[in-house]
Order: C-alpha cells, then sequence, then structure tokens
C-alpha cells in the first residue's frame, strides 16, 4: 500500500522504492522485487538481511539500490521505514548549497538540517546506482540522524519510524522543495525555527494525524473499500 | 460537498477544513470530526459552540484548529463560512511583503487587502497550529474586515456569507498567487483599483454566478446526478 | 462539444464561453445559456441577433459578455467562432509590454500581433465584465484582424473561421504563454518570422490538421464513440 | 502501444510521432497514418521505404514529417526507433545556448551533447514542418551520432535501439528540461560527467531497467490486464 500511495502522489515512478524493517525480525527488512512500485503486490515482497542478502531461496531479482536500506537500518536503530525516490522539485537541490530547511508547518518532519551525499567524494564516476554496502554505509553516515538526506544528481533517501511516517518525510520533501524554489524567486525565504520544527513535526508524526493522512492517500490511491 | 469540492479542486488535502455557522443556532457552527475533507460524508458532520466545545454527547475527536472558526464567528456576524487551507501557491506569500492584491477579475472576491498573521508575534515558538482560542482570537483580530488572512509559513484562512462563497473565495486566493508570481518574474503587477475591486467581487458574489460555478464544482467533484 | 472540449483542456472552466456564427443566418450566433461549459448539452444553446438579443420567447438566462461575440461578427465576416477565455498562464500577459508572439510552430495559430484592450482606457473602474455593445465593439475594435486579443487583468478573445479553429487558436494563446514565460528566465525569447506565422498557421488551420486535432480532443473529453 | 505510452505520459498529444525500424526489412520503416496518437490502433500502422514511399497500395495519409525518420534510418544502423515530439518544457531550449546536458541519472539516455537544428540554416522561411527528405537529411546531419536533437521554435527528435529504449529517451529530454530550468533560477546546474552519462544510460538502456519502466507504462496507459 506504502507503494501505491506513493506512485499515486508522484513520488515514485517505475523508479525508486519503499520498504519496511522486518517487524519481527529486527535485522532483516522487507522490500519487493525489482520491479515499478505502482504495479507491484503482496506477493512481489521479498526478505532481506541488512547486508541486503536474499532470505530462503528467492530466485526473484532484487532491487540494486537495495543497500542503501540495510545500511540504514544498521545504524539507526529507531528507523523502521526507509524510501528512495527522485520526486522532481527536489533535484534542483541535490547540487548547490540552497537550503531545503522547511518553510512551512507540513513539512517539518523533513527535519532541521537536509545533508547532501554526492557519489563523487568517495567513489568519483559511477553509474549514479548505489549498488553496494559500501555506498550505502557512506551514504547512511552523511545522512546521521537526520530524516532527509539529498544524492547530488540524483535524489534523495528518506527515514522515519514507520510506514505512515515516511510515506508523511517523503512528500514533505517534495512539497517543500516547491515553495522554497517560488519563494526565493519573489523574496526572502524565512525558514520555521529549531523549535517549530520540533514541535511541529512531533505533532504531524503523531498516530493521530498520520492515520489520517493515510486515510487520505489510500483513498486517493484507490483503496476506498479498505 | 464543499469539502469534497476543495478537495478535489486542490485546496485542502489531508489536512485543511470547511465549516459553516449553523443555520439556526446562529452562535453554533458545524464541521466535521478530525477526518480528511476528501473522505468524509454527512455523518461525520459535529456540532460546536463558538468556543469550540462539542454539543451533546459526541466522542468523536474534533480538528484541533476548530477554534480558528469560532472566533471569527464571534468577531464577524456577516460571515457564515470559514476555510483554513495550505494550498501551496499562497505558501511563498505568507513571509514576506508581496502583496496578493487581485491582479485578475476572478480573484477579486479575495478584496483589497490580504494580511498575515504570524504566530511568532504572540505566542513565540509553536507547533504552528491554532489549538486555543486565544489564537483564534489573535488571528480573528489581523484578519479585521477583510476576506483572507495569510498565516506566516502555514496557509491562509478564508471567510464569506455562505458556503458556495467561501469556496470561490479559497480558490480566489490560490488562482491570484500563481498569477502574481509569474508576473513579477517578466514584469510589474498592476493589481486591480479599488473600485474594479469592489464592482468586480459584488458580481461574482451574487447568487447566479455563484450557482453557477457551485454546478462545476460540484459535477466535477463527482456529484454529477445532483 | 466545443465547450466540452475547452473545458477538458483546461482552457475554460465555470466562467469563459465558445459560440459559433448560425450557420443559416449569418447575422446570428449561437451561443449557451448561462452554464458551466463542462455540463452543458445541446439543449442549451440558444439563438441570439449581433446585438445581442434573444431569437424567439427563450426566458433563460443568457452569458452578460455575449456581447463581446456579437460586436465580432459584425466587424468580421471571415469569423465564425469565438471564444472567451481566463486561461491562467496568459494573465501574466495581460498587464505588460510583453510580448505573446508565438515562439514555437503550434502556437503559428495565434498569429502575428496580440493587442491588449484595457477597460480603464474608455470606461473607467468597471466590474471587468464586458457587458454591453458599446464595450464588445470597443474590444472588437482594439482586436482588428487579428486572431487575439488580450484583455488587461481579465483573460483574452480569441476569433477564428471554424468551431475546429477556434478551439486550436483558444489552445496556442495558453501554450504559447507558458514557454514565453519560461524562456524569459534563462534567455532571449526568439518569436518565429512573418514568413514563418503565415505558413505555419496556414498549414495547422487546413481541414486535415484540425480533423486530426478534433480527433484527439473529443476522444480526450469523452466523446471516444463518436 | 509506444503511441499510447507517449501519449499518456504527456510527451505528444495530437501531433507528434512514434515509429519503428521494420524488424525483417531493414530499410524499411513502420509509422501510423496520420492521426493523434492517443488514438490510433494496431490497424493505423503503415510501411514505409527510407525514402518515405508507402509500401504496397496503401490509400491512407502519412504523417508529413515522416521524412524525419527515413532519413535518420539511413544514416543511423544502430537506431530502431525515433520520436518526434513537442513536449512543451524544451521548447525553450530550442532557441538558445542553454545546455540540456544531463543533470540527474534518470536524464543520462540523452547523452552527452544536444544539438540544435534550425530549419532557416538551410531553407529559411518555412512553414515548420521537416516533410521532404532533404530536410530529413538536414536534421539528421545535425543529429549525428547523438540520441536528442533540438529543432528551434518546434521540438525535438529522439533516437534509440528499440522502441523501449526511444520512449525513456523521449522521457527524459523532458524530465531533464524542467530541473535544468529550475535550478538555473536558484543556483547553478552541475550536469553530469561523461563517466557518469556513459555508465548511468547504459545501466538504465539495459533491457532489465527497459522492461520495468514499460511494464509501469502501460499500466499507466491502460494495458493493465497485458
Amino acid at each position: 500500500m506504502a507503494n501505491r500511495i506513493l506512485s499515486h502522489e508522484g513520488i515514485i515512478d517505475s523508479f525508486g522504492h519503499v520498504n519496511v524493517r522486518h517487524p519481527l525480525h529486527k535485522d532483516r527488512y522487507l522490500l519487493s522485487r525489482s520491479r515499478s512500485p505502482a504495479n507491484l503486490t503482496r506477493g512481489d515482497i521479498m526478505e532481506f538481511t541488512q547486508d541486503g542478502e536474499k532470505i530462503g531461496d528467492d530466485p526473484r531479482s532484487p532491487y540494486k539500490e537495495r543497500h542503501i536500506h540495510g545500511a540504514i537500518y544498521k545504524d539507526r536503530p529507531d528507523v523502521n521505514a526507509v524510501t528512495h525516490h527522485h520526486a522532481r522539485p527536489i533535484i534542483p537541490f541535490t547540487m548547490n548549497k540552497v537550503s531545503l530547511r522547511p518553510m512551512f508547518h507540513m513539512a517539518a518532519v523533513i527535519r532541521k538540517e537536509i545533508p547532501t551525499w554526492d557519489s563523487q567524494d568517495e567513489f568519483g564516476d559511477t553509474h549514479m546506482l548505489l549498488d553496494s554496502m559500501e555506498m550505502g554505509h557512506s551514504l547512511s553516515k552523511v545522512l546521521g540522524q537526520n530524516s532527509v538526506a539529498l544524492l547530488r544528481g540524483h535524489g534523495c533517501v528518506c527515514v522515519a519510524q514507520n510506514l505512515n511516517a515516511v510515506c508523511l518525510v517523503s512528500m514533505g520533501a517534495r512539497d517543500n522543495a516547491e515553495p522554497v524554489h517560488q519563494t526565493m524567486q519573489i523574496g526572502e525565504v524565512t525558514a520555521l525555527t529549531d523549535g517549530e520544527i520540533d514541535m511541529a513535526s512531533e505533532l504531524l508524526l503523531n498516530d493521530m494525524a498520520l492515520a489520517r493522512a493515510w486515510d487520505y492517500w489510500i483513498a486517493r490511491a484507490g483503496f476506498a473499500g479498505l
């Protein structure tokens, strides 16, 4: 359902993915086989160790970039869901010093600092995909304790405590990029204060607000009868 | 129906709301329980005093920000419908001195002055939601006799004499923000004159024009058979 | 069908209209009663003299702005179809000297000169609607032999030899405004030459090209079985 | 299916086309009769020599601009599919020196150089359509060994080794134009390096990635059951 939601809301398209830490085996995660998020169903979900190895005898091809997720699950016990996406409005922010810091309350969930990881720094010219645990760890180090990290010329990674929340964070990154860009063309951007970001994000990430958003997203994505 | 219309037209999403003064008890208002506007039905409507207290023994959770509405109904006997929303194109205008004054006739309904309320001025760092009568009154004072007030880093509030009209005003705020932003990039914005705003808004807010717009909105929102 | 097409393509919404010269009585025109173009059906069409008087004993309310059309039909025997609309991307061009001259071949149908009519010039402060023959004539004089005229702070009027063509011209005005605006932000706009506009518009307005476009529009607007 | 995909994704509209080299007769190509891509079906496909002559006794009208394709098939034995389209975001880049070089990995498929062909250079004022083999050859010479060429005031042509790939290249041109334009308004554009373009495009144009994208596109275009 998170895959369908993020597809419907224009965050992921034929590429990009969302995944979740295994609810019983904390050192594993669940992620679809390599397939467009818009198309997949329950049967497409595979199980991986944190090192990206398939659990069991599964012949299906996984996403090359799954190593992003394993590396973050290792480093961040507070994180239970991760997305990697290329929502177009964030691309301009991946290659310069313009801050994506939240400028309106709904975006507070992306938190105060949004660092940028550049594959050139440690790996030089690559095919731009994070397809090794080494690259996953490198990105995870730049992400640190933040909720969103940008990838130069590529996209971003978003993390949260659960699937509902990581959807809100993923949309928040896109929904903040657009008005920041627009505001820069007509005046100064006034970001939220540290206190506002702390308080607004706590409120938006509580169970009641997340349930309300989820209820809205699944209806839009066509799960109206659920 | 107003909730569905404003959702369909992209004014409100999982957050934001529209409500109406009680047609019989002028000191009460009707507002949905805390639920996404796109999803709600007639049974979700709750009744409140102007101080935001639930009428009767209703166990459902109301919107935290309902106090916006009660405070305005107290101060503005001419107002019978209020929306609070975060339509994205208005966000850049909530944090600077750029005027949202109408630049084309369809936006005349947002009226001559569009003041900005900043939660920092009286309340300092907050979670950005107007969840007390005190904040509601503070906003209502800034709104004054105008039809739209912006909320810094947050969104706006729109008021009108009835539900049809408040939908037109809500869309007018968004529909004016976009061309003002675009015009600033290629030249000078020429706002409508006071006389034009008075005459055009009177014409657009008459019953016949509102009925025509409503007829259009409900067809688009899927109420075609009504 | 032209009403439905222009609604579906985002040219007209609850306001704006399209009409056609009467095929048998050249001094009359056909225009819907005052209703949203998206909703209307064959039975909504009314008949008017060029002075905007209803033919026969028709109790329905006509559009206030019908006088735009009558005045143009009087002055331009080559014109058999007219639209009046407020497609948002053209609004920024109604209030400054930035030229809307075509910059790509599909927009050549809007022709070389796009004059602007300002209601202030002859009428001072108004409610911005062209609701008299006097205003219609004033606009028609500014339009002259061109295909599109802008209305300051309001929208535009488009004319052509038939309904198919006036739809293409109406979309051309919007479709040219967007890239002109975008190009101004990254460099110089190079408009088409006079020769290119003449030849490209002649090609696009021939029967075969118009039939191909019409075939596309009606399928999109939901008339797939026709 | 490629026609439907490109229509649904907003690359082609009532004009623009996609075609493929004949799989058995390498000196022929398959292209629809002159009809909107969104509407056509299998029966609309016609067969042409590389000089644009119809194979057999086919009474239907072909696209005037088919000569683009024949000229490229002659010059580029590695190319098996070609599109010609006017996706709006690329129009501003057809008339200035602003580089469309890829700035994010998904756009790497449009390759390092994106030359511009101007009909004025060899043909002076025209109706802007490439309706002769002479114009086709002129464009093909400017395209050279690249994957995309822009046409001044008109649109672009995209080539690839197969239909899946030419869809990805066609969308890549549009999807790169948008963030390049946006980035120029807030800072410097950092294009991908030569090595990154080589490696990322090779990865995206392999069979597995193309199948995943195709699977997504056909579901969106309404071929969900296939």
